[in-house]
Order: C-alpha cells, then sequence, then structure tokens
C-alpha cells in the first residue's frame, strides 16, 4: 500500500474558472514522484465553511496527508490559515519574528516595483499573514505570504494540513522546504514506489485500444491504465509498483506489435521534444509562415530553452498583401486559387525558408472561423505544408469546433508533419 | 437562498495534469448564469470508490443537483454511468434504441475520418455507451457519448446527478438539454438571481486594495467580494442579490475614486476587449515585431473573431538576421547596444509599421531565460515598444520567473501599452 494524499485548492476565482488552476496537477505529480498517491483534488471557493467541509472530507477518505494551495494574501477572503487551524482545533496567534520578516519583504518589494504604499494599509496586510495556528511549523515565505504545516490538535487524530501559497512560483519554491517538514515525513512514512509509464499514438480510435486493452485484460494485473484522446493524439498512461514491471514491458510490448504505424512515442517523449531532437540531432534550421494559427506554431517552437539554437523566426501572414510581400506569395496565385489553398500553404512554406534562409519551413493557411467559411472552403479548413530541401509534406484538413480549436489543432498536426518530415 | 450545485470532473488525466480542466470551471459559470451557486469542484481519477465518495460528500453538503463530467468513452476505465447509476441505486441495462444510435454515429465518423475499424470493437465500444441506469434520462449525444439524467431510487432522498462527457464541445453542446431536462428543472426550482460584476485595476498591490476594503466594510453587507492578483492585473469580482445592487453601486464608486490612476475596466471589460474596441473605432491597423515573445501577442491580437479587420500579420525574429533582414534593424545597431536594447525595441516596433504598412507596430526584445542572461542583461529582461504614426510607447521591464512566465508578462504588458497608446 502507498501512502495517499488529499489535495484542496482555494480560490473563487480558481472555482469560477477565471483563472485555471495549476498547483492541483503539479502538486499531484510532485507527489508521484515521492511515491505518493492522490486520491482527490478539491477546488473550493473563499468561503470558510466550504474549506472545511472539503478538509474534513479528505480527512474522512482516510488520506495520509492533506495540502491547500491559495488563500494565504492579505486580503480579508484569504482566509485558509485561519480555517485549517480551526479545523485541526488549532487557534491562531501573532508571530512577531514572522510579522517582522514579512515587512522587511514587502518593503523591499514595493521599493523594486516603485508602488507607493501605504504604511498602514501594509501593517495590517503582514499582521494578518503572521497569523499562525499554535503548534503549526512555519515554511519560510517565498514571496510575502509563509506555509504552514498543521498537526491536528493533541489527542485527536486525523492528517497533517500542508498550507502553501496559490502564485505558482511561490508554491513550487516552497516545496523542498515542505517535503523536508518533519510532520509531512513522518506521514509519509508508509511510501512506496509509485512507477509512471507513457505511451502515445497518433491516429488511432480509442475504441480500438479499448478492444486491444480488453483482449489483454488477463496479462494487465497489476498496472493501473488510463487512457486520453487529445487533439487526436492518444495517450497511455500506465501507473504500476515495482513487482508489476515485467507486466508492463510486456504491455508495451502488446502496443508496439497492434500501433505499428501510429505509435509514435514508447519512452514518454512528447511530439515537441521529439521535432525539436530531430531538427537538433540534424543541425536544421527552422522558419514559419502562419496565416490563421497568427504565430501559434512559431510560441510553440519557442517554448523550451535553447530553441534559438534552431528557430530563427517565423512570419505572421494575415493580410493577403502580408502574405505577398512578406513571404513572396505571387498576388496572381492567390487571385486564381486563394489565399486557402494547398498552393498557397506551398507558396508560404517556400518563402518562409527562402525569407528567413531556413533548412525548413513552414506554411499554415486555413479559415479559423467562426465567419469566413463559404460552401466550398467551410470554416475549419486548413491547409498544410512543411518543406526541407529535399522533402516535402502536404495536408489538407477539416477541423470541428471553435476558433481556438481549429488554432490548435491545426498547430498539433503541424508538429505531427514536421516529425514526418523530419524521420530518416 | 439560491439553489446550490456541486460538480465532479473525472479522470486520472486531469487529475495528475495532463490535461487540465476547463469544464468545471465552463459549468461553473453557466450555473451562476442561471442563479445557481457552486461550492465545490471535486476532481477524482478513474477509480470507482473515488468517484463514489466525491458523489456522496457532495450529496452530504446538501447541494440541489450533482453535475460530473467525464467518463463516458469506450474504454474500461471509463465508467462514470455505472458508479452514478450504482451511488444512486439504479442499476445500468442496456438500451437498444440508443445502441443503434451510437453504432450509427461512430460509423459515419469512421467513415469521414478515413480510420479502419474494427466492428467486433466498435460493436463493444457501442454496447458500453449504451448502457443507462433504469430510470434515468438521456440526454441525446453530441459526440458518441450520451449524456444522463439520474434520480436517486424511489424512496431515498438525495440530489440527481448530470452526466456530461469530458470533451468541452460535447459537453457545451449538451448544455441546452441537461438544462431543460424536468429532474434538472425541479432540482434547481429555488433558484434566485445572482448578479457578478467584474472590476479590473493595472499596477494597484493587492494590500492597498485590502485596506480600502477594510475601511469600507459597514458599506460591503450582501456583497460576495473576491480578488485576484494575476500579472500585475488585479481583478475585483463581486456576487451578490438584486436587493445589494445599490451596495454594489456604491462600492464601485469607491473604488473609481480611490484608484483614478489604475482603474481601466469597470464594466468587466478585458485589456483584450479594450484594445480590439480602440483598434476598430479608430480604424487603425496593427503589426508586430517579436523575439522573446515569438508570435504570443500577434497569436493573442488575433484570438477574436473578426480580428483579420485590424491584424495584418507580424514578424517573429528570434536571429539577430532575422532582425535585420525581416524588420531592417541596422546590425550597426544591435552590434553598438545589443539586440535587447530599448533602441532596438523602437527599431522593431517601427519595421513592423513600415513593413507591414500598419498604423501602430509593436516591438519586444527581451531574455527569456534560463539561459543567455548577464549581469548587465539579465533573464527576464524585457524591452518594449509600441508606436502609431504620432505616439510611442516604451517601457523597460524586470520579469522574475519562468521562461514562460517571462514570456507572457511581456505579452500583458505590451497589451496595457498599446491600451495607453490607443487612449484619446
Amino acid at each position: 500500500m502507498s501512502s495517499r494524499a488529499g489535495i484542496v485548492v482555494t480560490g473563487t476565482e480558481v472555482l469560477t474558472g477565471r483563472v485555471s488552476d495549476r498547483n492541483g496537477p503539479w502538486l499531484a505529480e510532485q507527489l508521484r514522484i515521492l511515491g505518493v498517491d492522490i486520491a482527490q483534488i478539491v477546488v473550493v471557493g473563499d468561503r470558510p465553511t466550504d474549506l472545511a467541509q472539503a478538509l474534513r472530507f479528505l480527512a474522512d477518505t482516510g488520506v495520509d496527508l492533506i495540502l491547500t494551495s491559495g488563500g494565504l494574501g492579505p486580503t480579508a477572503d484569504d482566509l485558509t490559515a485561519e480555517v485549517v487551524g480551526w479545523v485541526q482545533g488549532r487557534p491562531s496567534e501573532l508571530v512577531p519574528a514572522l510579522e517582522q520578516q514579512i515587512a522587511d519583504i514587502v518593503t523591499k518589494l514595493s521599493a523594486g516595483r516603485g508602488w507607493r504604499v501605504d504604511p498602514e494599509a501594509t501593517a495590517a496586510a503582514t499582521r494578518k499573514q503572521a497569523l499562525v495556528p499554535v503548534g503549526a511549523n512555519v515554511l519560510p515565505p517565498v514571496g510575502t505570504a509563509p506555509g504552514l504545516v498543521v498537526p491536528v490538535a493533541d489527542g485527536r487524530s486525523g492528517p497533517p494540513v500542508v498550507v502553501l501559497p496559490g502564485p505558482p512560483r511561490e508554491l513550487q519554491g516552497m516545496w523542498p522546504a515542505a517535503i523536508a517538514d518533519p510532520l509531512v515525513l513522518d506521514a509519509l512514512a508508509g511510501r512506496e514506489e509509485l512507477r509512471q509509464q507513457t505511451i502515445r499514438l497518433w491516429g488511432t480510435p480509442e475504441s480500438e485500444l479499448a478492444a486491444t486493452l480488453r483482449d489483454n485484460d488477463a496479462k494487465l494485473a497489476g498496472l493501473e491504465i488510463t487512457t486520453c484522446l487529445r487533439g487526436g493524439e492518444l495517450e497511455i498512461v500506465t501507473r504500476y509498483g515495482p513487482d508489476a514491471q515485467s507486466a508492463y514491458d510486456d504491455f508495451a510490448a502488446v502496443i508496439q506489435h497492434a500501433y505499428p504505424e501510429t505509435l509514435f512515442s514508447l519512452d514518454g517523449s512528447t511530439i515537441d521534444d521529439q521535432v525539436a531532437d530531430s531538427l537538433r540531432a540534424g543541425r536544421l534550421s527552422i522558419a514559419t509562415a502562419e496565416s490563421c494559427t497568427a504565430g501559434l506554431l512559431a510560441a510553440r517552437l519557442t517554448e523550451r530553452a535553447g530553441s534559438s539554437a534552431y528557430v530563427l523566426g517565423g512570419l505572421v501572414v494575415y493580410a493577403n498583401r502580408a502574405k505577398e510581400e512578406l513571404v513572396g506569395v505571387p498576388a496572381e496565385l492567390i487571385a486564381r486559387v486563394g489565399a486557402v489553398s494547398a498552393e498557397v500553404a506551398e507558396a508560404m512554406a517556400n518563402g518562409a525558408r527562402t525569407r528567413l534562409g531556413a533548412d525548413v519551413g513552414v506554411g499554415i493557411t486555413g479559415i479559423a472561423g467562426p465567419g469566413g467559411g463559404t460552401a466550398e472552403k467551410p470554416v475549419g479548413l486548413v491547409h498544410l505544408c512543411v518543406m526541407s530541401d529535399t522533402r516535402t509534406v502536404a495536408r489538407k484538413i477539416q477541423v470541428p469546433g471553435s476558433r481556438a480549436d481549429v488554432r490548435a489543432r491545426a498547430v498539433l498536426i503541424a508538429m505531427h508533419m514536421l516529425r514526418e518530415l523530419l524521420a530518416d
């Protein structure tokens, strides 16, 4: 049996979708690496009773540890520390040394940002953030808010609660101190290694994979397999203990055998990893010309550190005149076959290569919608072309869904076309 | 008292962060519009006991309705319908008419995508998706999976559960049928109007706002105020019933009075709305030249439908040679002051304008990191310039955090500089 933990993410802004939660999944992954399994993530707004209910629910499921993120700021709706103390049976009190430490941080921060600060407001905010449940361990602030590890009151039973700040940078910065805390180490003493492997297919329907899993059901004991289809990539994630390693190896062999053409990642590498590795290995440079995706592919290719080694740049050619002048698509060609056409996608890929002096060029032109579609060229039609000096790969796709869906899918398909182009 | 609902998002891929949940927040917002308040969103993996626990927890909190998303696919880890039936005391049975309907959809879909399909695998998948808890209402499929409204078994008490598919497009497409369902209408009969207003400030510290809220505490009865700082934008969201409208109006006036310089949105409009509206109203075109943000600003400006009316295009100039050749930054200038400098940002903004023939140009050049920083020009240093034919706004910023943080912050600041440039 591995240890189990539960996570509470607080914040009305997360509950209502104004901010998407990055902390719950990040914590889940960090805990998995430690061999701690996550049962539930509960998102609650900034209301004390809802937060208290969520904490009690997770404690009742029998988890060994609870972690919270958010609600440590200076405003009155930031109430996590107080509510956790209340649920754990530990009232809060002011810790003067901590108050001074926070005050010093705020003073330095405000000076750096050039903020005009009201001393009285700052003092009140600082005082609030220095209130700590009696008997809790304090984790040093990364931003202005300290974290906490709050055990249950003496004589009661239940898991300790690790209270972490909401800003992902602060939460992640505080993580090493959190997992080194004696109360946390003690709570997770029973953990065992939990392995995770990811396999990715491109173009296999989920129902086919379901049949393969059913046919091999007897061999899958000890493996927790989850599948997820996203934008045409079918991701198979398997978790298992060390004693199921040979079962996993057999399963991976089954998938290799069943899907030789659509399997593109057996080692968990992403399409982004593979394209970057191929460009690096081949010492190839790349340039893009994008219409409907308008920079999304260039932004994706440059997401990773060191991408300047192979990305030269790109052209976002939204207007037809930009297609003509910046990429060199002949005006006559646009007039004859239209801006959304295989010919223009190819001219764009070629123009990106020549204008930027790159080895590999990409051209994407399509109708992202919701307007601009016709019977012949409906919304969701996208032409793509990727080109090196020796090969060209072209595709025409018809993507269902929203403007954002069409743009995202076109970028993903371009990445897979690049993989195909660069494969030896 | 308004009605309350709880949401369960299923899927190990969501719990572990491989896919970020879009459904919980979307459902929360749709329910708010209907006057239904959300207490908690629980994210669970594909494990029957965890899902059952989450359903029971939400029922125990006394909500009027529970909604689930995900777990309706054809693989064995998709088990929501079965578990909901079990928790509600209603075993599942095959509905032949539904099986036929799903089979027809799958056949059509596979043909359109050119998938080679194994008939036996498809039949098994279809059969699984046509299993319905006895006495549940079926919501017609938008993709292949039907939705369900599952009441508790006769003689027991508890809220009905609305079971919706995981893909956001399918879930959103099914929503009108879900809220028209008689069981859902009955469960939400007690709802009252819940209003929501958003105010946005740019550059006010959260601690200042906290002081303003404390000073005006007596006036805020009936208002549920939450604040959230993201990337320098301080967002104030207030929820209230119709009888607190005058309290809200007073509160908005307090904010207007306290923060005349940093208040940029009193009507909930976003910075994206405001920049788009200003460009449209002024009949101005825009073009970008981006280095470290590498297309992210162009992609953001073109996120909205109809942006082709004012976005001409952009230049992603990652390599110095691209800066010289595509945007016309003098090589001598780069050699003299460096690619990351106020001078180059200005030359890029100017180059974007002239090369694309746009009214407004943007130049962004910086060091996104993690490598490439020096003592004089550290990681996180970004120079920005926005320019029209009559005005220029330039800024130098130093952003903490990761590569992604630096890129995102630079784009947000560029948007606010555009607002400033375009303000009359």
